[in-house]
């Protein structure tokens, strides 16, 4: 019943605004790809008129990484399964279905502009740095219950790492199967199995 | 002295129009970086006729594929120092030297551009074939000296996913001790150290 009848807000304009401008943005990729994105078609397809969001968003790097944030955000919560494996196994899964899906190109550029030089922090950037937070408070409570989880850095490298060059080199996903084999990999490395 | 004083051969005329167009989107890659290139620019710094490049490499996409893969096969021989542990340990720190020098975020850029959904078989492309060719065959020359080396697919995952992981989304080198530390965590995951 919340979800038929949200409160009304503050803000409830600008939020139609934004999922508007979302969506054809998403909508736009899945048809035209990449290279054929532009502002003025988000405008077009948005209804949203073109001052208003580069207004809001400033380029169309800005809203693209603002798309991915989103996206991210609601998509992937971290695991909390009660146990060290179930968490990095429910995670593995969720980055080897984020990277490997129609959107998983996007994801893979967007990140590669919220890190060129010189640019000042994106929200993409302080959602990395929330979500380095997070798994390692997940980390934390394996710690917490008596296992002996890995390090973040050795989270990253030897799970979600392979699984995006997966992604972006062999142009397909690296499958159930391999990607638990990751999480064995990991856990064997850090001799917790 | 062969150096200096180069055999005259067919195409040397070609081979001087591709240099010095490579330079030049080298030398804007540097100075303006990705976003601000395109082929009038290349033309205008390079000395060569935009309608020779077109005829030449089709798109902007097509030149820095080839630009990409020939400075990856140029700086990038195979190893070959007689042990496992040795090949592995120059192959990670030509892999991290390669990804993490200024022109790494563009050998990455390229990568995806050459993995764009429904685009033929670019030069890059067979590349990266050859070169799996080249490393599972450094690999076979351990085995044939009596080691026992990883897969190309462990080796891919655990040294050279993580370098790129590092390039791509921390923006800074992975480091040599870090680098080499890959090499130690693959030869002990495939139980060879």
């Amino acid at each position: 019943m919340t979800a038929e009848h949200p409160a009304r807000r503050p803000g409830g304009r600008t939020a139609r605004v934004r999922a508007a401008v979302h969506q054809a943005v998403i909508d736009l990729l899945h048809e035209e790809g990449w290279d054929d994105l532009n502002v003025a078609l988000v405008a077009e397809r948005s209804g949203v008129h073109q001052t208003t969001i580069y207004r809001r968003w400033g380029t169309l790097a800005g809203l693209i990484d603002d798309v991915v944030t989103e996206r991210l955000t609601r998509s992937s919560p971290v695991p909390d399964t009660g146990t060290l494996r179930g968490d990095l196994e429910a995670y593995a899964l969720q980055v080897a279905d984020d990277v490997s899906g129609p959107l998983g190109p996007v994801f893979v550029r967007a990140a590669m502009i919220g890190t060129r030089d010189g640019e000042e922090t994106t929200p993409r950037q302080i959602y990395l740095l929330e979500r380095a937070v997070q798994l390692q408070a997940m980390l934390d409570r394996a710690r917490d219950r008596g296992e002996n989880p890995p390090t973040l850095l050795e989270l990253m490298e030897i799970v979600q790492a392979p699984l995006y060059f997966h992604a972006i080199f062999f142009g397909r996903p690296a499958g159930t199967d391999h990607t638990l084999t990751l999480v064995d990999r990991l856990l064997a490395l850090t001799g917790k199995s």
